[in-house]
């Protein structure tokens, strides 16, 4: 997002090394709204600006530029002050951004980076991506049970710039074994009782994310306790570091667009869409344009198979798309709803009784209304009242069909372990098409 | 969530009136947790257990259960101990369960209630569905600029019961209006200068929310100064509430299956996939599949015109259900691209020289690898080599086109102020049959 409104003022304060103002401009607004007004700058007077910025503000301000300028500026400014910045940045973005740079960069940078800081890196960027290792930051408060409230306050006090929250107070023993947590609210309304020990006041049924746990499982856990941060631990139960929930938004927002691209038959971008390389983007759909076009194929040698019918009865061909969209559109339906159903929690695969019995109902009534309409255009083209009579007949056919394999396959895709939005809308496309022509021209041959 | 374990075990203590146990139950576990072991009980035991929780408690593990069994215990059960629990609900939450009550047992329950509870949900009532106002809750921390930092805190710790979010604080006027915002996070790393005052330490720059704006455009600003709370004002900066992280976690979700089910040409359902009636479910695809059918009859049109040709060249039919295909899928890919990546503001309308130029190279690289395999297989069903050329010309031009108005249909309807994801499906859909259809035809008339 950027803003032009302050360009020609900043541009002038550089120019005559205004300090005063230059670092004015760079504390008087939050931290969000000043990186907007700095996006429009190029990089080394971006830069510059930063420069005046205190340091936390500082990794705070360039934690809202968009990613791939963070990175740019990461691999092009002075190492020194690309480190002093890194070591401010929050431990979880610092991994990702780090991950973007040249070998040669990172080469250059890490080595100006105090030595936790630098082991700190090197084990975040050992996680798998899309596990909860990979999101989490190892700023955490970490306590000991037998603090006191007052003590506890003073201590969260004084880690509070290094931490990304504060909202919670995580308990461990000493060897950092998770025991408990205590949230600041609960501290805060514990004042009048300054001697009671964390010990004493903490939850001890915690709700965890073990560390190669999938992101969109600890996602799901985040949003059903309403979390505003999850505590990450190993299969020991020893805490490693917290995810927090504007990460989460971004893993929600993440898995939908997926299902959204696999749902129209794109393989997930991991890239912004006008940043990805075009040979990459058609490779993403390529693929799944092939396999639909092989599905398609076999509609091609279904209706090559009928030909004599179709030459005998001539106006059934301009029937064909038709039929074929009818049962594609309503079995695209039942699969989306099936799938975004799954993927929200609302439907289990166990569900698939009432899932199937609801669907027949819904064709029912979908083929009937599109089955008077298609006749009542049927007439006018097929040669008899009669003879039209092949279209309705035809049309609630693939309905119910299109919306029974709709609802079906993504069903038995989510029992397989596969993920439903992946494999369903091909499947449904491809088994939908042909049935669909198979059935049309058999109802003919025995109606006509 | 159920979770049957210890079903039993409840069951018994019910039996026995065991209150020391059912106490123990209450409290013994994290909120969410007790509510899995308990939503397996039957309303009225699951109602009794409940009642052994303290009343804070109880609301707690209430806003667990899901909401169509909220509903139904808030429509059924004790008024009394109904009202007594719905104030303790936070005011956004409760305001919703109310909305779904039948008349008469709002107003059986509204006068159980203190006045001022009374007063707040009527005012929240009063705002629309989708607007910030609907979302928010008004129990918000709203303090004066010349309290200290000692005596906010103490402030907060009486509080905090009543508030949703402890972790900002308001400052406001005498009128309530908003002066600025400071976080808890500031307050606990100023507890060494306990004199300090709200006025100031606080940020007056704040990221606000008006109470008619759009829930996705609230979103859209928590994501991107990754708030915990966003305040809420009207248009006179008066503060009326706050938006928390949670309810903006659930407005992603909800907008995003909202741009799925659009996209597969569903109107959006306001509720389950499994509750929401079968009428209202078959209207909301119907809608779309009988608009989409109209679109297809022009398909059938645009073949009867063309049966002559038709007629002469059978074996062209063998492939019409192909070219239809090849052209809907690449379209309906770029058309999904292109509304994720401008919902998730990765792209601007101005952007569009940009995504034409590169659909176009994408449709091209596309294009050609369809066109080799039709060819090939094209072969063996055209009477002659050169006869089997029409089937690889078309695929080209089919992909260009649907590539094409794929990506610029969401455009245009982003720029005129509609929603992308609600009128480009059905609109490429029907475009690139027809067209595809025309194109075919006449590829073939000039070549053969």
């Amino acid at each position: 997002m950027v803003n032009t409104l302050l360009l020609p003022e900043l541009r002038e304060m550089l120019a005559e090394s205004n300090t005063a103002e230059l670092a004015e401009f760079c504390s008087a607004l939050n931290a969000g709204r000043t990186a907007e007004f700095m996006e429009g700058l190029e990089d080394g007077d971006l830069w510059t600006v930063l420069q005046y910025a205190e340091p936390d503000r500082r990794a705070e301000i360039f934690g809202y530029f968009d990613e791939q300028r963070q990175v740019e500026l990461l691999q092009t400014q002075n190492p020194k002050e690309v480190a002093e910045l890194v070591d401010k940045i929050p431990s979880d973005d610092r991994v990702d951004l780090i991950q973007e740079l040249t070998p040669d960069r990172v080469q250059a940078i890490l080595p100006l980076l105090p030595v936790a800081d630098r082991r700190d890196i090197q084990r975040l960027r050992s996680y798998e991506q899309g596990t909860a290792g990979a999101l989490m930051t190892s700023e955490v408060a970490m306590l000991s049970e037998s603090l006191t409230v007052a003590a506890a306050l003073g201590e969260l006090g004084k880690q509070s710039n290094e931490l990304e929250t504060i909202y919670y107070l995580y308990v461990v023993d000493d060897d950092s074994l998770l025991r408990g947590i205590v949230s600041t609210r609960q501290l805060v309304s514990s004042l009048s009782h300054p001697e009671r020990t964390l010990g004493e006041m903490m939850e001890t049924d915690v709700v965890v994310a073990e560390v190669d746990e999938d992101q969109e499982s600890v996602a799901e856990k985040v949003e059903r306790f309403n979390l505003l941060a999850i505590p990450v631990v190993d299969s020991g139960r020893q805490l490693l570091g917290i995810i927090t929930h504007d990460d989460v938004i971004d893993v929600v927002r993440e898995e939908l667009t997926e299902d959204v691209h696999r749902i129209a038959a794109v393989e997930p971008l991991e890239e912004d869409y006008l940043r990805i390389g075009l040979l990459t983007l058609s490779w993403k759909r390529g693929i799944w344009l092939i396999i639909l076009f092989f599905a398609a194929l076999l509609t091609a040698f279904a209706l090559e198979h009928y030909h004599t019918e179709l030459s005998a009865y001539i106006w059934l061909v301009s029937f064909i798309p038709l039929i074929i969209s009818a049962g594609g559109n309503s079995g695209s339906q039942s699969a989306t709803l099936v799938i975004t159903a799954l993927t929200s929690g609302q439907l289990e695969v166990s569900d698939w009784r009432t899932v199937i019995r609801r669907e027949i109902v819904v064709s029912l009534v979908l083929g009937s209304f599109l089955s008077v309409i298609g006749y009542g255009v049927a007439i006018f083209l097929a040669p008899t009242p009669f003879a039209a009579l092949v279209i309705p007949s035809t049309l609630m056919a693939v309905i119910i069909v299109g919306c029974f394999f709709g609802a079906l396959l993504p069903l038995i895709f989510q029992q397989l372990g596969l993920d439903p939005a992946m494999m369903s809308n091909p499947f449904v496309a491809g088994i939908v098409d042909i049935m669909g022509i198979v059935i049309y021209i058999n109802i003919a041959r025995a109606m006509l």
